[in-house]
């Protein structure tokens, strides 16, 4: 029944990436959930300029990977991450020029735009110290996972900077109002996870023992859907803050047209109508 | 006082629908409040392509209608809806070509703008079961009255489709913000009623015996208030979404002028001098 | 270190405002923190034409003065501001031909787009009435801190106008959601200061007798910041809502990279160095 991929197609197109050798982080793919771990506890898992790179490259790339079908995004030993290295970061950019300092904050917006347009949702699992360049992963994130423990800053304006970080002035707001994104960012103060949660920051709160479990869990379920139907809610989530309303429904009618006429919508059918479970292949 | 219409104008645009005879949903116009039930109680008041069409042009027509002014969406049996039927819509979807499928969504996405551009308020009041395409009428009214024992899921992943379904990923997320939206798109599940409260989708829970009583109250005070500077608000609170904000200021300082000019604004200043509770007229 | 600016470029673009002489207010600036207090407490510190345009111009000329980097905007006796005045303002609208009522509500809403378009952060400090152009002039600020006996209320479908109102139906919902928004501004109702704190209309809650202490210390927090990154994000935070977010993270590169060009960011990290506080000087 299903039609075959023309292979120059999928040979440009489709890349198995579960294999992915991570250098300056972790990565694991278990039944097309993959896991990103920051992984230097000791620092609580600053990012460098090498993590920045490298995860910039993987999320492009994550667009061609079509056996990896959603992200969880955590950090090691009870952190998740204390943003950019003050010292592997912070002290090299005191000296650059202004093309330099260009080339930095592009990349870090474009791991952001990346994060964003790639097909598969990312959970972000949030414990202790999620700051900076860290909070930005977090929002930059499909949805988040939160500890009560856990304290979100944006700190950005303690060292100097604006608010402005990596989409920050246009995400934050979409996601707990303008009035709080605009004390958060301006302050620099760290959010508890109650008050994260209470804002639409957290989508849950769950104990730290049992974080990575749960959004696995939740990102299992997601892998486990309609996965190209989920690329399109990602994609038209992100495009449609920039469209008008009406437009908007015309473009929504295009796509979920589209979703039906693949096999996955026939599936569920079919289960309802045998009052069964639908297997969803993603397609 | 009042300026005589000319009859060729009002002709082609006010055009009364009180005594409109639905086919496939109860209506009834009482005081200039009109109230759309759906009434298939035994099935949890589902959608069928007849009563989708007939809503679309309802709606089309309450932009001439001048003896509504204000709208309460509910369903008949303690539910709200159940969405498009499995046996009368997804089953024949199934087997239905692009352009068909498109015709198909189109027309649902056309009742979401229909439903925008029209001048009237609109006030779901959500009971019981809200699933579906009956989440997306709930969330293209302009407020909603919930109960706590309600149930509201997009859930169309679980049929296998994307949660952009009828402007759901433009309007959701401007609702409950873009991380809730996100996840409740994702997922499909259902939210209680608190839940929706405490995340702005329902502006107030109450009783479920007094849900209909409250939802037409609220409707009432609109249609018994300045209905043309209610309708500019309706259509402002649309457009200016894709607007930059000091665009949509220089269109609110038209608006507004127009306002002022109209006897309701008039009728207010003179009833406040004499201490007494203004009578708007509606222009 | 610092370069000299260039006298004719200072002469233009750098015009102090501290000791700034207001009439139909009270002005005062202290340590770079300036207070606007509307001062008709025997009316609950009305608008009239001559406040809302001296208002509008103090806003604007704000944009150059460099001696000013916060504003906390507040009310005398234990109100806010009850909006514009019925007598002085409402009275005299209704005989206006509609030139004049456009003067009028583009001087409004030139009053709004001054308070997002000067540098300094606003916050307001918002007890007692804040009602109509008060709860406007609410909105606008940057962010709000609050009393649990405020009542805010958007009134003008009261007065038969629109909830269309410098600028209410494109920030409002981007403050506490399109749904939260629309029966706000439909209801004309007031909202206790507890409520909104659960929807991000205020940012914190106080008691009155510390309201004004309360307010200041966190816009003298933000004058002793880094001023010039403030700026910007009060600039991206403003113009983000009409860019696309892959546009907007872009700006956003760019402006973070101007403000790692700035004195503040290597103050901020020689102090981080030194483990002392940094001395922001706000460029």
């Amino acid at each position: 029944m299903t039609k075959t991929l023309a292979p120059a197609l999928a040979a440009g197109n489709r890349r198995p990436l579960a294999d992915f050798a991570a250098k300056h982080f972790r990565w694991e793919c278990r039944d097309r959930v993959a896991h990103i771990t920051l992984s230097r506890p000791e620092r609580k898992n600053p990012l460098s300029f090498e993590s920045y790179a490298e995860l910039r490259d993987l999320f492009e790339q994550l667009r061609f990977a079509h056996d990896v079908r959603a992200i969880v995004l955590a950090g090691e030993g009870g952190n998740f991450c204390s943003g950019g290295d003050v010292h592997e970061i912070i002290g090299p950019l005191i000296d650059l020029p202004a093309p330099e300092l260009l080339m930095f904050t592009r990349m870090t917006g474009d791991l952001v735009k990346a994060m964003r347009h790639c097909p598969q949702p990312i959970v972000a699992a949030v414990d202790g110290v999620c700051a900076g360049a860290g909070a930005i992963l977090a929002m930059a994130s499909d949805l988040r996972y939160g500890t009560a423990r856990s304290k979100t800053a944006f700190l950005f304006a303690r060292v100097g900077l604006a608010g402005c970080d990596m989409g920050a002035c246009a995400m934050l707001p979409r996601i707990v109002g303008q009035g709080r994104a605009a004390e958060w960012l301006y302050s620099g103060r760290s959010l508890g996870g109650e008050e994260a949660e209470r804002w639409g920051f957290f989508n849950r709160l769950v104990e730290p023992e049992v974080l990575l479990d749960e959004a696995t869990a939740f990102a299992q379920s997601l892998a486990d859907g309609p996965a190209f139907a989920h690329s399109l809610t990602k994609s038209m989530l992100h495009h449609e803050w920039s469209m008008d309303i009406d437009s908007a429904i015309d473009a929504e009618a295009q796509a979920q047209a589209l979703c039906m006429l693949t096999e996955d919508f026939g599936h569920a059918y079919r289960a309802f109508a045998a009052k069964a479970k639908p297997v969803f292949e993603g397609r």
